[in-house]
């Protein structure tokens, strides 16, 4: 590992253990101050930041790639409030998770405290770099920061007042750390850190999780990819799937919580596949279908493999019909990515059946798959949706945060081969 | 992976989709099933185990650990009974963990679920085979169990009386597996099952669970390294601190809750040490003392650092004195495993300091650390003790064993701009 990781590796360490037991209040005072220093040097992070759009424009990026990587005042001001947010939220450390007095005299707690410094690998637009950070101080962490290397000389900006605003505070300027250097090699750094980090979590297309997932050490928390499904039961109401369908797939397609895929109960294909093609056309959607979807509409295109485990993040949906709820949960299983599966039915049966059947970080019954989410749950804020089963699934708020530690209190407390004795 | 691997995770696998909608009584009755057919089948498996106990002689093997490794029908009826008592526990499946109606009228709720199959990789004795097995059948979950060879003859026969006993039952067979093969080749195709294998607990020495963490592209929860620490306050009943240090260190010296460092604040050190070697020696504990230690009496024996970091597992000790609160704290952060440290102190102040500074799976205050146990906390049973901050943390009962799954219940709740609409 590289001096200069090591460095601010070991500096967010001892900054974790200094932030771990903070109560709430000194938390969102230096959060506040955080906010206060963004707009207060709002101009020098546009600056920063136009180098940043500057280089993207050089390489030939696309104007709406440049203009989510772009930071004005106004955005920067927007940056600010999600920070304030953050400390309007509850503190989850401390929370007494389980707890009472044993048989013996014994008092357990079990409370929620911090997972010490997390990592995080992330692409995209640089209020990230923000949105993380308030989330992992919230919740009394330490973060190591790894964005794109698009947006180096804005998170480096931003970064730094941020350090600059804490150095004021009683959160250690260090629980704020951007990883040093623009090249993979900074990201490898960052998975064979066992013992300096607790957790990555890495946020962005499929290929980055899946290299973060193949070659960590640090234990990490898969979010994001999402191929969501809306199965359309031969007891549903047909209008409302068409609805939900055109909603979970077209509302905004570049999210992982949007639809990728419909299927269709054979024995009411023939009334919802021509209404569903119409209403996903009037809304942009190529439709790619096997081939009794195809069989519908010219305009089908026929769809591979490929197409059913496709993410595709655009106005295209893949589409097949299947013959009975059990070959839907199959396919879901089979071509799925575990993050959120809907069901439209009006049974009852229909949808407790398929919400025992379907192992997905969530499950939608009569509703758009687009409600996954940290904010429309009442969570306040989201640093990203797990899609794997260990620690946490699904949306991830505060709690998700954190760990646990148990705490037990005696009197003098032995243990000994005919029951507990108290010497005390 | 080998073709025999695939097979028996393709199985569990296939297993644990048909096993984790199924409620509590099925998953009750299979075990009882269970239980019987171990107490029926008792002199199969005795003449099963007699292979490994013969090959474990003829390898020059202790007769410890032969006899750890026997079985008789008394022992095979107290395995018996310990699946009885799984069976009388509650079933973590379906518990709602939180959940309620958000503000749109969407029902949200957040459901315990199986994780699916986990891989139990552990060294030592045959119970294990059935007590895993049972904990994951039990929560719902199909198991690929990985024991050590040399209980393989032993294991084999275990597996196969609970596979055909299961068989009369709606618990699917396949749900219990013992991974094939003797060779380290199979830990390995344990570790690499990404996609078969939803998580990997590995029981047993540092060194194991060293190597899986380090190779493992399944997600893992680390157990068990316990280099638990006695703090004695400054503040302390000395007379209490040598009880709970002496059960802390010798009621059971070989499990991971035995203490292996006590430290000792300067200002009590001379009226604490001398009684404490004296109450140690008593119980047949050697110290590895620091300097300071080491002056008290020529029975100790100088400690390096190797000894502060070790987890002994028998009749030792490291020992030191320390100028602090803050310097015990410092020292259990470098050398501790974070298992399980205790205080001992009269001082409210000082506790609630130790509690928030330390940062371990479980603090004891005025007891001893032999209480970290799935057992004594009342879990009713215990798959281990992890000792990492994801997912669990400290003694893991059948509520461990589960991930959570969200259900989302409208009538045609559709997310827009605008916020929500209801097209029902």
């Amino acid at each position: 590992m590289s001096e200069e990781f090591l460095k601010v590796a070991r500096a967010a360490r001892e900054a974790a253990a200094e932030l771990a037991p903070l109560p709430r209040a000194p938390k969102d005072r230096a959060l506040r101050a955080v906010a206060d220093a963004l707009v207060a040097h709002a101009a020098g992070i546009v600056t920063a930041n136009a180098e940043d759009v500057e280089r993207a424009r050089a390489q030939g990026t696309s104007e709406a790639m440049i203009d989510r990587l772009r930071l004005d005042e106004d955005r920067i001001g927007k940056i600010a409030d999600a920070v304030r947010e953050v400390a309007d939220l509850p503190d989850p450390v401390g929370e007494v998770v389980r707890g009472g007095t044993l048989p013996n005299g014994l008092e357990l707690r079990q409370l929620r405290v911090p997972l010490g410094v997390i990592g995080i690998i992330y692409e995209g637009r640089p209020n990230v770099t923000v949105d993380a950070a308030a989330l992992c101080l919230k919740s009394g962490n330490a973060v190591l920061l790894r964005g794109s290397s698009s947006a180096y000389s804005s998170n480096t900006a931003l970064v730094r007042v941020m350090q600059e605003a804490l150095a004021g505070t009683e959160v250690p300027a260090g629980a704020v750390q951007l990883v040093p250097g623009q090249t993979r090699d900074s990201v490898k750094e960052l998975m064979r850190a066992r013992g300096l980090v607790d957790v990555l979590i890495p946020r962005g297309g499929a290929s980055l999780i899946n290299s973060v997932v193949e070659e960590s050490t640090v234990p990490v928390i898969e979010t994001g990819v999402g191929n969501c499904h809306v199965y359309v039961d031969a007891e549903a109401d047909l209008d409302l799937a068409v609805r939900i369908l055109v909603n979970a797939k077209a509302q905004r397609p570049s999210v992982c919580n949007a639809a990728e895929t419909f299927l269709v109960h054979r024995d009411v294909a023939d009334a919802f596949v021509p209404k569903a093609l119409r209403a996903l056309a009037e809304a942009g959607v190529t439709v790619h279908g096997d081939a009794a979807i195809a069989a519908y509409d010219a305009a089908v295109v026929p769809a591979t493999e490929d197409d059913f485990a496709a993410e595709y993040l655009s106005l295209d949906i893949a589409a097949a019909v299947v013959g009975s709820l059990e070959e839907a949960v199959a396919h879901i299983r089979r071509y799925g990515s575990a993050h959120t599966d809907a069901i439209v039915t009006r049974s009852q049966r229909a949808a407790r059946r398929f919400v025992a059947l379907v192992d997905s970080a969530a499950v939608a019954v009569n509703a758009s798959t687009r409600f996954t989410d940290g904010g429309e749950f009442g969570f306040g804020a989201e640093i990203g949706i797990s899609t794997q089963k260990l620690h946490a699934r699904g949306p991830m708020g505060l709690p998700e945060l954190t760990s646990t530690k148990w705490v037990y209190t005696g009197e003098g407390h032995l243990r000994t081969s005919e029951g507990t004795v108290v010497a005390g």
